[in-house]
């Protein structure tokens, strides 16, 4: 598949760690690449690290350095693609404008792989129309991810992707027939065998819209698994070691998952200054970039329940606080009594609610994403989704596959929960779920997102809910008027509260 | 205080329910004012009532109609002032324009009291800044409270603030030493004495932005209280009027609110056509009109903790999926198991937990305050704020006067938690939360807030949490370094988690 040495497939501005690694995975599977860089010190950097890694049976370099923008342009084939891994926000838009000013055409494809907001997406779909066509294309997966096989969440113009979708689907991560990643990493001997983890997703932003759901529900999942932790450390008392063992243990089952192995591997690493565990060494502050606090916003602005992904955010937010909460610590004590404590019991119980509270988290990211198709034009293909998440990405996991199964048994499934396969998992397992919020709340340690999904469970199953006294209210204080449950839905009465007798009345 | 006929102290621009009862609360403060409506039957509706409700020694009407806007400047006393009461967005602007076309001068203010968000009163101040001073005035307390005191938030130039203070603390609600509201709601005879709910809070969008605020503690008010009643009734069997009862008695206490005060009225109402309780026959479905989402939205954006606000929002937009959790119901079946119970302490429990819980929700939204103030460069005085509530609003409770206690005592509380009073309560009836937390997971009766507020109080208290964990992760995935205990703050270090030996580097 290698081209004559002036004419590249692909071409790349932005040569950070993930324009790099992006570029020498396409390299590895024959694509020829022209990169570029603002700083000449990363095209350099690039050019050396594929000649170190080049198979000696190639003997041309496959990926060429550029100076400037206008001499990429001639260099590739057309309608030429060219990759943006730029910072999101304003350089995206600089990029594309010298494109432009540089000789692009309106056939030609710009493809912004970087962590663009999706309503970035959409705008620039629109403004860039008949100047070029701009795609956009979600990473994940991280450093390692991009150069040996990220997850890739494509969405832009349909035609577009015919050019794309070859390369894309070479480059991204591929899984077995069960579901699992097929994985590697040995640079120029990629894995070509599996099903590719992308797939076009839709017109503009739909890409970008779903990578940040990925990442609500990511941030969800990381948020369980330490709430998981704590209570094994603080209830049992087990060192890091152990529990990164029970994790390990987890792994082997229906938890499965990217995050649950590096947890276990984490548990059980010490900290070389010290020896301590390493974990006890680390700030209990946690960082965030953005995705999830978006994800948990555009759920709220479409009215979608997504409590365990605020409530996620929520305990980063809160984690940060650290002078704040050890100023706390001594003045509110925990009036905190515990019976006693059966530790396989316990153990049993917290790796079910483990496993109850990602069925939420999850049930809760795909009803986001099925508002935002009705938001935004969408039409989204949920077991498609889920079966792109199975490798590459963060969230990687056996239970994609089982999610997979459900939205193609029933494509018009109303929510994750009632797939026969999660009911019946909630149905016999909601009672650890309901024992660790119980052992929780007798000891004093904070599990807000396995809180936020028993009460979504609870709610969700819940044929009547105390709502109704909640609109009594808002027609006591502000004539919002009520619909009554042996009338017409629609019909809208007001009660006179104030009035003698309280009349109500249809309006 | 009134003037020639041709002199008006203040002009309306739209007399809908709001417009109308504000207008006639000036009136029977002795204001005269020049109304204006695109819709000529509300001016006349509005002088009809003035007339009609105009005590027998006052011979001169106190409001005039206008037929155009033109008519109404010349009737104004200079500096003019003129309220906007129409609905939020696009008419705002339109009437401005419209104002400044018929020769409104740079000195004249326009006090815009509908339900806008703080955003557009930011822009609109500096908008028109030279043309006209634009003033928001936030106002609670829906009909009754414009018609006989409600609570005011101001924000915008304060020099402009000189000329609404007289006028905005006549109108609005009075609070007695003891922090009650003074309550007549008598056309012609208003209440004069007691502190008024009013103060200036800052420039531009200030006063929209407490107010929005305000909504969002509604919002968890209210569904803190609906909690209690879902359980009081499922736990113990009570009935409506039972439970009404039950909050009657509740709102002698610190409980004493107008929430708690409406709930006990609405519980023991029967409905007139069948005899049943009037809460059972209203649909389980609760609307929202933005403020307590954008509430959320405003926190998660900021990064401040507001689970209890964010829940209540969420379970407002779960109730209104009423089909899809009646098929929920029959699929998902609660696992559940409940103890013995005895109702007086689980009565008791359930009381303790409400305030509790009500406790947390405010301390989240003065959180949300005190980060907005950063971020918009306002000033906030807390007690003040506090105070202002106390009357007029739909949050208003004795509570309120305790908090404006707190904040007096120490205007820089780092959070409402830390208060003595508050941390003393929360000492002794956090074990009542517990309980209602527990009860709630054992009986399988979604309590989203309370679960929340629990998760709140005892992750501010916590010394350690586990983001040391998650933190790990993220730098195990995707490099993005940690702290270490023993470092210096802000000192970063990235685990080579592939590597041999893990080696650990400061960066």
């Amino acid at each position: 598949m290698l081209n004559s040495h002036q004419s590249c497939n692909i071409g790349f501005v932005g040569l950070g760690v993930m324009g790099k690694s992006l570029a020498l995975n396409l390299a590895d599977h024959g694509y020829k690449v022209a990169g570029f860089d603002l700083d000449p010190n990363k095209v350099k950097d690039v050019l050396d690290t594929e000649q170190s890694e080049r198979r000696s049976d190639i003997s041309e370099a496959r990926i060429i350095g550029c100076k400037t923008l206008k001499e990429m342009l001639p260099k590739l084939t057309t309608p030429r693609v060219i990759v943006l891994l730029v910072p999101a926000g304003e350089p995206v838009d600089i990029i594309c404008r010298q494109l432009i000013e540089s000789g692009l055409e309106a056939d030609d494809i710009v493809v912004d792989c970087g962590n663009s907001q999706w309503t970035d997406t959409i705008r620039r779909e629109s403004e860039y129309r008949g100047k070029l066509k701009f795609f956009g294309t979600a990473v994940s997966g991280g450093e390692v991810g991009a150069r040996f096989g990220p997850s890739l969440m494509p969405g832009g113009d349909a035609d577009s992707w015919k050019y794309l979708q070859p390369m894309w689907e070479a480059v991204s991560a591929k899984v077995a027939e069960d579901g699992s990643q097929i994985i590697k990493n040995i640079p120029g001997d990629p894995v070509t065998e599996g099903e590719p983890c992308t797939t076009y997703l839709g017109p503009n932003g739909a890409g970008h819209y779903v990578k940040m759901v990925h990442n609500g529900i990511e941030y969800a999942d990381m948020q369980l698994i330490c709430e998981a932790y704590h209570l094994l450390r603080s209830l049992l008392g087990y060192e890091p070691e152990e529990i990164g063992k029970i994790f390990e243990k987890w792994n082997q089952g229906e938890l499965n998952s990217y995050l649950v192995e590096i947890t276990a591997d984490i548990l059980q690493q010490y900290d070389h200054a010290t020896g301590a565990p390493l974990v006890d060494m680390i700030l209990d502050s946690a960082g965030q970039k953005g995705t999830g606090r978006w994800t948990s916003i555009s759920a709220t602005q479409m009215g979608v329940p997504a409590g365990i992904i605020s409530e996620s955010v929520y305990a980063r937010a809160l984690s940060t606080l650290t002078q704040e909460r050890e100023n706390a610590s001594s003045r509110l004590i925990g009036d905190i009594e515990l019976g006693d404590i059966d530790p396989t019991a316990v153990e049993e119980a917290i790796k079910n609610a483990l496993y109850c509270a990602k069925i939420c988290a999850y049930a809760q990211g795909f009803q986001i994403m099925r508002a935002a198709q009705e938001e935004y034009n969408w039409q989204f293909n949920f077991s498609d989704i889920a079966k792109i998440w199975r490798g590459g990405c963060i969230i990687r996991a056996s239970f994609l596959q089982k999610i997979a199964i459900a939205f193609t048994e029933n494509p018009n499934l109303e929510n994750l929960l009632l797939a026969d396969y999660f009911a019946d998992a909630l149905e016999h397992k909601q009672k650890g779920l309901r024992q660790a919020v119980i052992l929780a709340a007798q000891s004093g340690i904070p599990t807000p997102s396995f809180f936020s999904a028993l009460a979504y469970f609870d709610g969700y199953r819940s044929e009547i809910l105390p709502a109704n006294l909640l609109q009594a209210q808002r027609d006591y204080f502000g004539a919002h008027t009520y619909e009554r449950v042996d009338a017409e839905a629609g019909e809208k009465f007001h009660t006179f509260w104030q009035e003698e007798n309280r009349p109500e009345r249809k309006v």
